[in-house]
C-alpha cells in the first residue's frame, strides 16, 4: 500500500526481494508505528532471524518472507555439485522452518519453492525456478487479498461503523491484508465509512498497526481500548465487524485468532451485529475436528505485565505497567464457534462457517 | 489494609486525618503501584485538588476526603462572627463539590458534616462536631465494606478462580473495598482461592492497583488482558466474577461501572458464571428510570493513544502506543443491565438487582 514518506507517498510492498542485492526487503514492523523503515536481510539467517524476533508477523508476510528467504538461499549457493547443492538448500529450509514453529503458511511456502525447483535438474535453472516461485507465492499473496476484497467490500455499506480487531491487515500480508481488504475496496469504490480499531492488548497491534495503515490510506478511523466495544455496540455505533484468522477449522467453522476475537463475537451475536472473518485460503485447517483441540499458544507475562511505545522524546521504549510482584497469564489466541460468525469471506466468495467442508472444491480444495 | 514497607506490616487507611496537624492524610495512589507514599493536605484547596488530580480516587475514598476536607476547613476557621464562618464554610463545600462533578459519595459526605454543625451554634462546638461527623462518615465506609465481606464471603468456595474488573479495593474506599471484602473476608476464614486481575485499560486500575492491593494482602492472583476472560471463561477457567459500581439503579437494578464491566457480564451469562456486584448503599441511584439515560462520561483521548509505567529504571512516565496520527474514543463507563446480574452484595446481605426497589426499607431507605 502506499505509504507517506517525508511528505511523498510511494507504493510498498510488506515482504518484497531485491534481486540484484539477493535480498529480502522487510518493512521493520517493530518500529512502527513510530518510525517507518525498511529492513534487508542479505542471508538466510538474517531472514530466519527476522521472522523469529518479528521484525515482519502475519500469516502471508511471514509465508512470503519464507519463500524469498529460499530463493535467496538456492541463489547464495556458490558451490558446485547438486549433492551440495541439495544440502545446502536443506539447511535454508530447516533453518527457515524453525523460525516461527507454528505459522502454517511458512511451511507452505517453503514446499511451494521446493517443488518448484524440482522441476529442473540444474542448479543455475533451479535458482531461477526459486525466485520465480517465491514472487509467485508473494503475487498470489496479493490476489487473494484483492480477491477477498472484491468479496467483501459489498459488506461495508455508506455510513457505517465497522469495528476490527488486531491487525490482519496489508502489515500481515504482502499487501492489502485480509480483514482490512474489504475496507480499502470499499475506499476505492467511494464509500464513507469508520473504523474502530481495538487496542488489542497486551501486544497493541490494534492501535500501532492497524491505526496506522489506515491513517496511511486515509481510512476514517479512531482506536478503542478492548473494553470500549461492548459499550459501543449496546449504544448502536457499530454496524458491522471484521477480523482475521490465523487458523480455520474446515470442518466445523471454528475461527482460531487473536485473543480478544471470541469476546467480540459473543457481543456481536447478542447485539445482533454481522460478525465475518476474512482468510486466505491457506489457513484453513482441514484436518482438526475441534477447535478445542488447537493448543493456545501462552506467551511470556512480560506483554500483559507492561506497555510498549515511545515515549516524549520518541524513544521506543517499555513500561512496567503492573504491579512489579504481580505475575500474569498471557493465552495469546482463542477460539470462536461457527455458530457467532456471520460468514466467512475468503478470496472465492463468502462461505457459511458450517459450509466450509461443503464448499471445499469450490475454494480449490480435494 | 496493612502495607509492607522497607519490610514492616503497617495497617493504612487510604484516607485519614491527622487532628494535630489538621491535614488529611492520603494514599498517594498516581505513584502505585511502584511507589508507596503518604501525602498530606493541610488546606481545602488543597484537599479537593487531591481529589481532582486523582491523588485519591473511588467513590468512598472520595466521600471521606471531602468530609474531612470540610471538617478541616471548619477547624481552620480563625475569624469571629458567626456569619463569617458560615461563608468560609460556604466557600469551602463548594470547592470541595466542585472537585468531581459526577461523584455522588462527595456530596452526601458534604451534607453529612454540614448537617452534624448544624445541631449546635457556636463556632468552636460546631468545629468539634464537624470532624466528629467526618470520622463518623469514614468508620461507617469501613463498617459498610466490612459488612459486603461478611454477606460476600459465603460466595467464594475454596479452589475457587475469580475475576474482578478495574479497582474497587481498599484503595477506592477508606479501608477493605466493595468488590475486594468479599475476598479479604473469605481470606481471613482460611479460604484458599485464586483471583484474576482485568489489567481494565486504558487506565490499568486492575493491572496497577488491585494487583497490588492483593499482593500487600498475599491473595493469589494474576493479571490477565481485558481480552482474555472470554477465554479463559470458555475453558472453564473462571468460577465466579465480583466487581463493584458507580453507580446501582434501584428502579432498574442496572449496573454503572467502569467500561468493560458489561462486556464481562454478557461474557458470564454465556458460561453461566455467577457475577456480582458489589456495593456500599450510597451508591443506589433511586431516581433515574433507565440505565440508558446515565451519561456516559468521555475521557481525554490520551488514556487510550498511551500507557502509564514504570521505565527500566523505575521513572513513572506515559509512553504512546497508539499511531501518533490517529485519535481515539473514551468512554469511561458502560451500564450492565439487570438480567446479566446475579446478584447486589450489599452491607445488607445480597439483593437480587430486579428485587432493590422493593427491598428498599430493608436497606435503609424510606
Amino acid at each position: 500500500m502506499n505509504v507517506r514518506v517525508h511528505g511523498r507517498r510511494r507504493h510498498y510492498r510488506t515482504v518484497d526481494f531485491d534481486a540484484r542485492a539477493n535480498a529480502v526487503v522487510l518493512i521493520e514492523q517493530r518500529k512502527l508505528p513510530h518510525t517507518f523503515e525498511l529492513t534487508r536481510t542479505r542471508t538466510t539467517r538474517q531472514t530466519a532471524a527476522a521472522i523469529t524476533n518479528m521484525t515482519v508477523r502475519g500469516a502471508g508476510a511471514i509465508g512470503a518472507t519464507a519463500a524469498y528467504g529460499l530463493a535467496q538461499a538456492a541463489r547464495a549457493f556458490n558451490g558446485k555439485t547438486e549433492a551440495a547443492f541439495d544440502r545446502h538448500l536443506q539447511r535454508a529450509y530447516d533453518t527457515l522452518a524453525a523460525a516461527r514453529p507454528t505459522a502454517v503458511d511458512l511451511v507452505n511456502a517453503l514446499n511451494d519453492v521446493s517443488a518448484a525447483m524440482a522441476v529442473s535438474n540444474t542448479i543455475a535453472q533451479k535458482q531461477k525456478l526459486a525466485l520465480i516461485a517465491a514472487r509467485k507465492f508473494a503475487d498470489d499473496d496479493v490476489a487473494h487479498c484483492e480477491a477477498i476484497g472484491r468479496h467483501g467490500a459489498k459488506l461495508i455499506k455508506n455510513g457505517m461503523r465497522v469495528l476490527t480487531h488486531c491487525n490482519a491487515g496489508w502489515l500481515a500480508f504482502v499487501d492489502i491484508g485480509s480483514a482490512t481488504a474489504p475496507m480499502y475496496a470499499a475506499q476505492a469504490k467511494g464509500k464513507k465509512f469508520h473504523v474502530y480499531c481495538d487496542e488489542t492488548r497486551p501486544r497493541s497491534q490494534g492501535a500501532a498497526l492497524t491505526a496506522w495503515e489506515l491513517a496511511q490510506q486515509g481510512v476514517a478511523h479512531e482506536v478503542i481500548a478492548d473494553n470500549a466495544a461492548g459499550h459501543l455496540m449496546q449504544r448502536g455505533e457499530i454496524d458491522l465487524v471484521i477480523t482475521g484468522s490465523d487458523r480455520t477449522l474446515g470442518r466445523t467453522g471454528e475461527v482460531c485468532n487473536k485473543i480478544g476475537t471470541y469476546t467480540k463475537a459473543v457481543l456481536a451475536a447478542r447485539h445482533r451485529i454481522p460478525f465475518y472473518v476474512a482468510i486466505p485460503l491457506s489457513t484453513i485447517d482441514w484436518n482438526l475436528k475441534s477447535g478445542m483441540d488447537i493448543p493456545i499458544e501462552e506467551r511470556e507475562e512480560e506483554e500483559v505485565l507492561s506497555a510498549w511505545g515511545a515515549d516524549t522524546r520518541g524513544t521506543f521504549r517499555p513500561v512496567r505497567v503492573a504491579n512489579p510482584t504481580s505475575h500474569a497469564r498471557n493465552p495469546a489466541f482463542d477460539v470462536t464457534p461457527a455458530n457467532l460468525i456471520t460468514g466467512i469471506i475468503t478470496p472465492k466468495g463468502i462461505v457459511k462457517p458450517r459450509e466450509l467442508w461443503r464448499a471445499r472444491k469450490r475454494l480449490g480444495f480435494s
